[in-house]
């Protein structure tokens, strides 16, 4: 029996279980206890577009903010809020997700919906440091149209849940990953630190990769795509620099503090890679990591910390990062629907695109 | 005579030049070859807050990108694009500022500007790179009225000229500096480097310090004004902390790259300290400096380089950005005029504040 | 026929190729034109030790100074020099490879040597900044035995040629990867960009991985020896942290800035992650990048660049980068030959622990 | 009654007391508890040079490691220590420091110190970080004897102790600062932070500044100075760029985590600045901050810290960081006595220099 409970179907139909780590109950980010996603998706002709939330917490994450830290695997991206975290090592927002130029409205629509239930904002208090991550669907999605608004942020949050749904939803909706269809992906797995245990759960945006590089739990099933598509015609496209991103954000109910969640961040880059990524010029790849075990009230004095794990014992804690995000990414191509967009752009997904995908997998060298 | 050319009127009126360094002709960052300055500003009952567009050139800097970088000197803010100028060295966009919930609708309005000029972009392009600065005007503006729209940008953009007004115009509207009026200053510094003359210009968007710290020139000011105050009346808010913060934009004509262009950027913490900052927690203390004596051009495969000022030649280019930094403050504050805001607050300009300001000037230790 | 030209001999013998970007002619970081590298190993009983020179150039680096950039991926490290290279992005001593405390032994021999070919050093001239990087081989090599001197630098530099050994020499020669012999490796790949061919070589200094880890070419070697190990006695350690570190230097001709070498360096990242490491807490992951293409003159004022391979160009010498630490890491494990050392500690080779590896390639999932 | 109760001759004799707030009982970094500190200096003809040793607590900290930040101001130096303060956010050896050529052999004997304080180092245990700074004393010093020796760092550590010698001691024996005598200096600040009472130590080797730049309080004596100078003789010197450097070593009592040592550590760049300092290109400028709040066990699984001072709170710390080290620069300057050096190269201190400095500083505007 795998242990990934999330996916109970049949076992064909699963992405392969990455690593020797369990997955937690519900194999999502909402394994961290607390943690919940809401989705709000455009999908109506050349507009398929959306917003993805990550509530933290079931509070205020103004009043209470979340210890939290971000890398920067590769800049190329739009992303808001990092230099304020990267400052003060806590997130005051839910985090949002959706495309390059929905990254606006959502902002203005995380500031009102703080002030709203902080009317002190920007008046005796300080501001709010919106954060929003971003990836560009302008493949799929008529970007330029500016489609996000406020509203589509107010529905995702209320819609966060924790029950996770992944694929071509939400900020998910138009992207596109190894030239299949991308999306939402999500994983978690369970680590015993220090005799206690602890969950790391991982959110992906996936829309980055040529299809020659994808590598499936070490399988270069790319490179046996590409082959066999080259026989078939020639791929005029192949040569094309991705203009990709990926946003990975990982939780996690070990108590540690931002320098330590900065160095749990990094570890989604080698998951990253570990599917074929070399981190692209075009592609902004993003990691934040935030911690659910402890917060920091907004006027608090003095800060009482739990004790923190060890940077010595964080070992399993950077395996479940590496293996929860690169099962993430899987998750993403797995879960995802074929899309047609604008201009009659089409991504595949990796099911339909490859029927014999299960066979490749146990075939391949 | 007064190198300060830009201030011709009586002397008793100007900020006091500061170091040893000759101003340029204007004594503005216009002094810096091909940038133009433009404002939009609103200041009507409770809305007091603008937006300050500076354009490096005057081709469109998303085809012919600008060297740049960024030094974060306290990351409590929320200004947009330091991301990927961090990973590039470019930026792609004028460099708008504006209050700290205009971010988003000035971001839109680059965004829309952007694809307006190259209906590429989001499309067979990547995505534009909004660069936007920010400071908190809460406490004379009603910034949660979300006053600023696309508009303004549009407005500050199209009146962007030689001529660079100060005080409190533009994003400098709404903004208190050591608790007086505050908002945009600017001033040149002209050396010579290895053998030939280039300019250093600043643009400080002020709207940092409490009045005890305020230092003019070496002299401590603030402490004599607030053992004056202190024998009015109490003071109630000495204790309150600042929420400021100072944008601080930099250019140049030297030839320099990124990673010089970094070091440069950081300079500005000098002369920032030496009008009494020690980088306040709540202060987002922000700089960047770009230079003018090259772009790189948006679909190149090889980029040609002026030859470079090499490093260790650095210094009088330090000293420029420093001693130019520290006049733009004194600028904003000599130049502001006091403004009525928000609840009747009211921020009165040093002049008016202090009128034997320059008797004081020669008086103090 | 195999394009890694450096081992010809029996197919089985060597390392799988990894990925599909040619190698160089002598598949070494010295395909990269000019660059050499020196051994001088040490194994006498319990001193299993060694340093490793590589000279970016022919000439004295001091007075010509190489581009460079470095990326810390894991910072659990002692190397020296980096933050004068981060500042200035140039280095300017060949660069130097050791044990952890022959650091010290090594930087000063760097220092001495530059004194003698200019003695205007610490004089007239600025002092000079030894670049030394090291691993901690203390399982095999009796570490506290500060063994390491200055003339162990000289005569490795002295050995510096276009031959480049590899396995268990210089550095190498004490160092443990994935519970087996690990120790320098090497690899290139040659990539065109914008129509131009550019190599991209690399040198690693492998001591770092547990066992079960281990990832060769995307088959999970590790897991299964750890398997069979299991089967046969239990493994006590398998749950101790590793303590060991990777050092990867990554050469291109390729026309690049510092900054884009940082960008460069990182991809070793991924190079890394593929072959299992999530790098661990207490590894200390470090990639250097230097480019040939030009150098920057000690005493110059200013500094001619050849024109830079665009930004948006840099993906094959990412993937190249990638690759070629993945290629250099493989290196390691099969050049090098097993080591008794301290105590009676002793490494197996990868071809004497498992010396039905071939078929085990072949076989695996 | 002045508060700077460590100096109390005559007042006249006193640098100025930098800012409002009180000084220490000891107006040293020993006023931090536990803090003490050694020297062991040089004098003999061509070698004047020296180590100096900071030990941030009584016991061994490499069993009981202190937490730590570091902020690189301007990176041309070659300290060594830095990359894994930045990544583990502790130190575990004493801070010493020394001129640019002794790093190595005192970062030898810390590590020989550690080994026999801790057996288990380099073998069961990892092995330790050396954290050893440097300034460039060659105009004083024969620094190409490389005459610090192991010893000259186990005779400074043993004798430290809360009675702290400054001026041309220890470490700051060879030191330039302003064209005049530098060398080490010491100050310290209480502040009240949430009620509490906290203090900042600073310890500054200083060893920068060309004289025109010279700022003691808020007065240009530099340029009144080199006015003066430049009526009796030309200085040919004038335009030389500076090889100089700072080190600032910052302690606090308060409770705060390496995240906010790092931000405290970066307010020592404004103290510096109000000297005159623009850090300049070939000024190595470094600070380090260090809390005595807690420290983090080596074997640890869990650390347990005390309630952190919020970040909302910090910035009487900030003030007292820059206002201390500010303090330190100008103890440095008062307390240094002229040395004739190699090659008869000699350095007045300010007292010799200028006979007249109390009368100066009174009258200067």
């Amino acid at each position: 029996m795998s242990s990934m409970q999330s996916q109970p179907s049949q076992a064909d139909n699963n992405a392969p279980h990455i690593g020797t780590l369990p997955s937690g109950a519900l194999g999502t980010i909402a394994d961290v206890e607390g943690v919940t996603v809401g989705h709000c998706t455009l999908a109506e002709g050349a507009l398929q577009t959306g917003v993805t939330v990550i509530r933290p917490h079931a509070d205020d994450p103004f009043v209470d903010k979340v210890p939290a830290a971000v890398s920067v695997i590769n800049g190329f991206g739009k992303s808001v809020g990092l230099v304020q975290i990267d400052e003060l090592g806590t997130l005051e927002t839910p985090i949002a997700l959706t495309n390059t130029f929905g990254v606006a409205a959502v902002a203005q629509a995380q500031i009102r919906a703080a002030i709203n239930a902080n009317p002190g904002i920007g008046r005796e208090w300080p501001t709010v440091n919106p954060l929003v991550f971003e990836c560009n669907d302008g493949y799929l999605n008529d970007i330029q149209a500016l489609a996000i608004g406020e509203q589509h942020f107010n529905d995702a949050y209320a819609a966060a849940g924790t029950k996770v749904a992944s694929g071509s939803v939400g900020a998910g909706r138009g992207m596109s990953c190894f030239d299949l269809k991308g999306g939402i992906g999500t994983a978690s797995r369970v680590v015993s630190v220090a005799g206690r245990e602890y969950v790391v759960g991982a959110l992906a945006l996936a829309n980055f990769g040529r299809l020659p590089m994808l590598v499936v739990d070490g399988h270069p099933v790319g490179r046996i795509l590409a082959e066999r598509a080259a026989k078939a015609k020639a791929d005029a496209d192949a040569t094309k620099p991705e203009q990709g991103s990926i946003i990975m954000i990982v939780a996690t109910d070990a108590p540690l503090d931002a320098r330590q969640l900065k160095r749990l961040s990094l570890r989604a880059a080698a998951g990253l890679a570990r599917t074929g990524s070399v981190y692209g010029h075009g592609s902004g790849d993003i990691a934040l990591a935030f911690s659910t075990a402890y917060t920091v009230p907004h006027l608090a004095q003095y800060i009482a910390l739990p004790p923190l794990v060890a940077d010595q014992c964080m070992d399993p804690l950077f395996r479940a990062c590496a293996d929860s995000v690169e099962q993430a990414i899987l998750d993403a191509l797995w879960s995802a629907q074929s899309v047609t967009g604008r201009d009659g752009h089409r991504r595949l997904s990796l099911r339909e695109s490859v029927p014999d995908l299960a066979h490749l997998l146990k075939q391949s060298p």
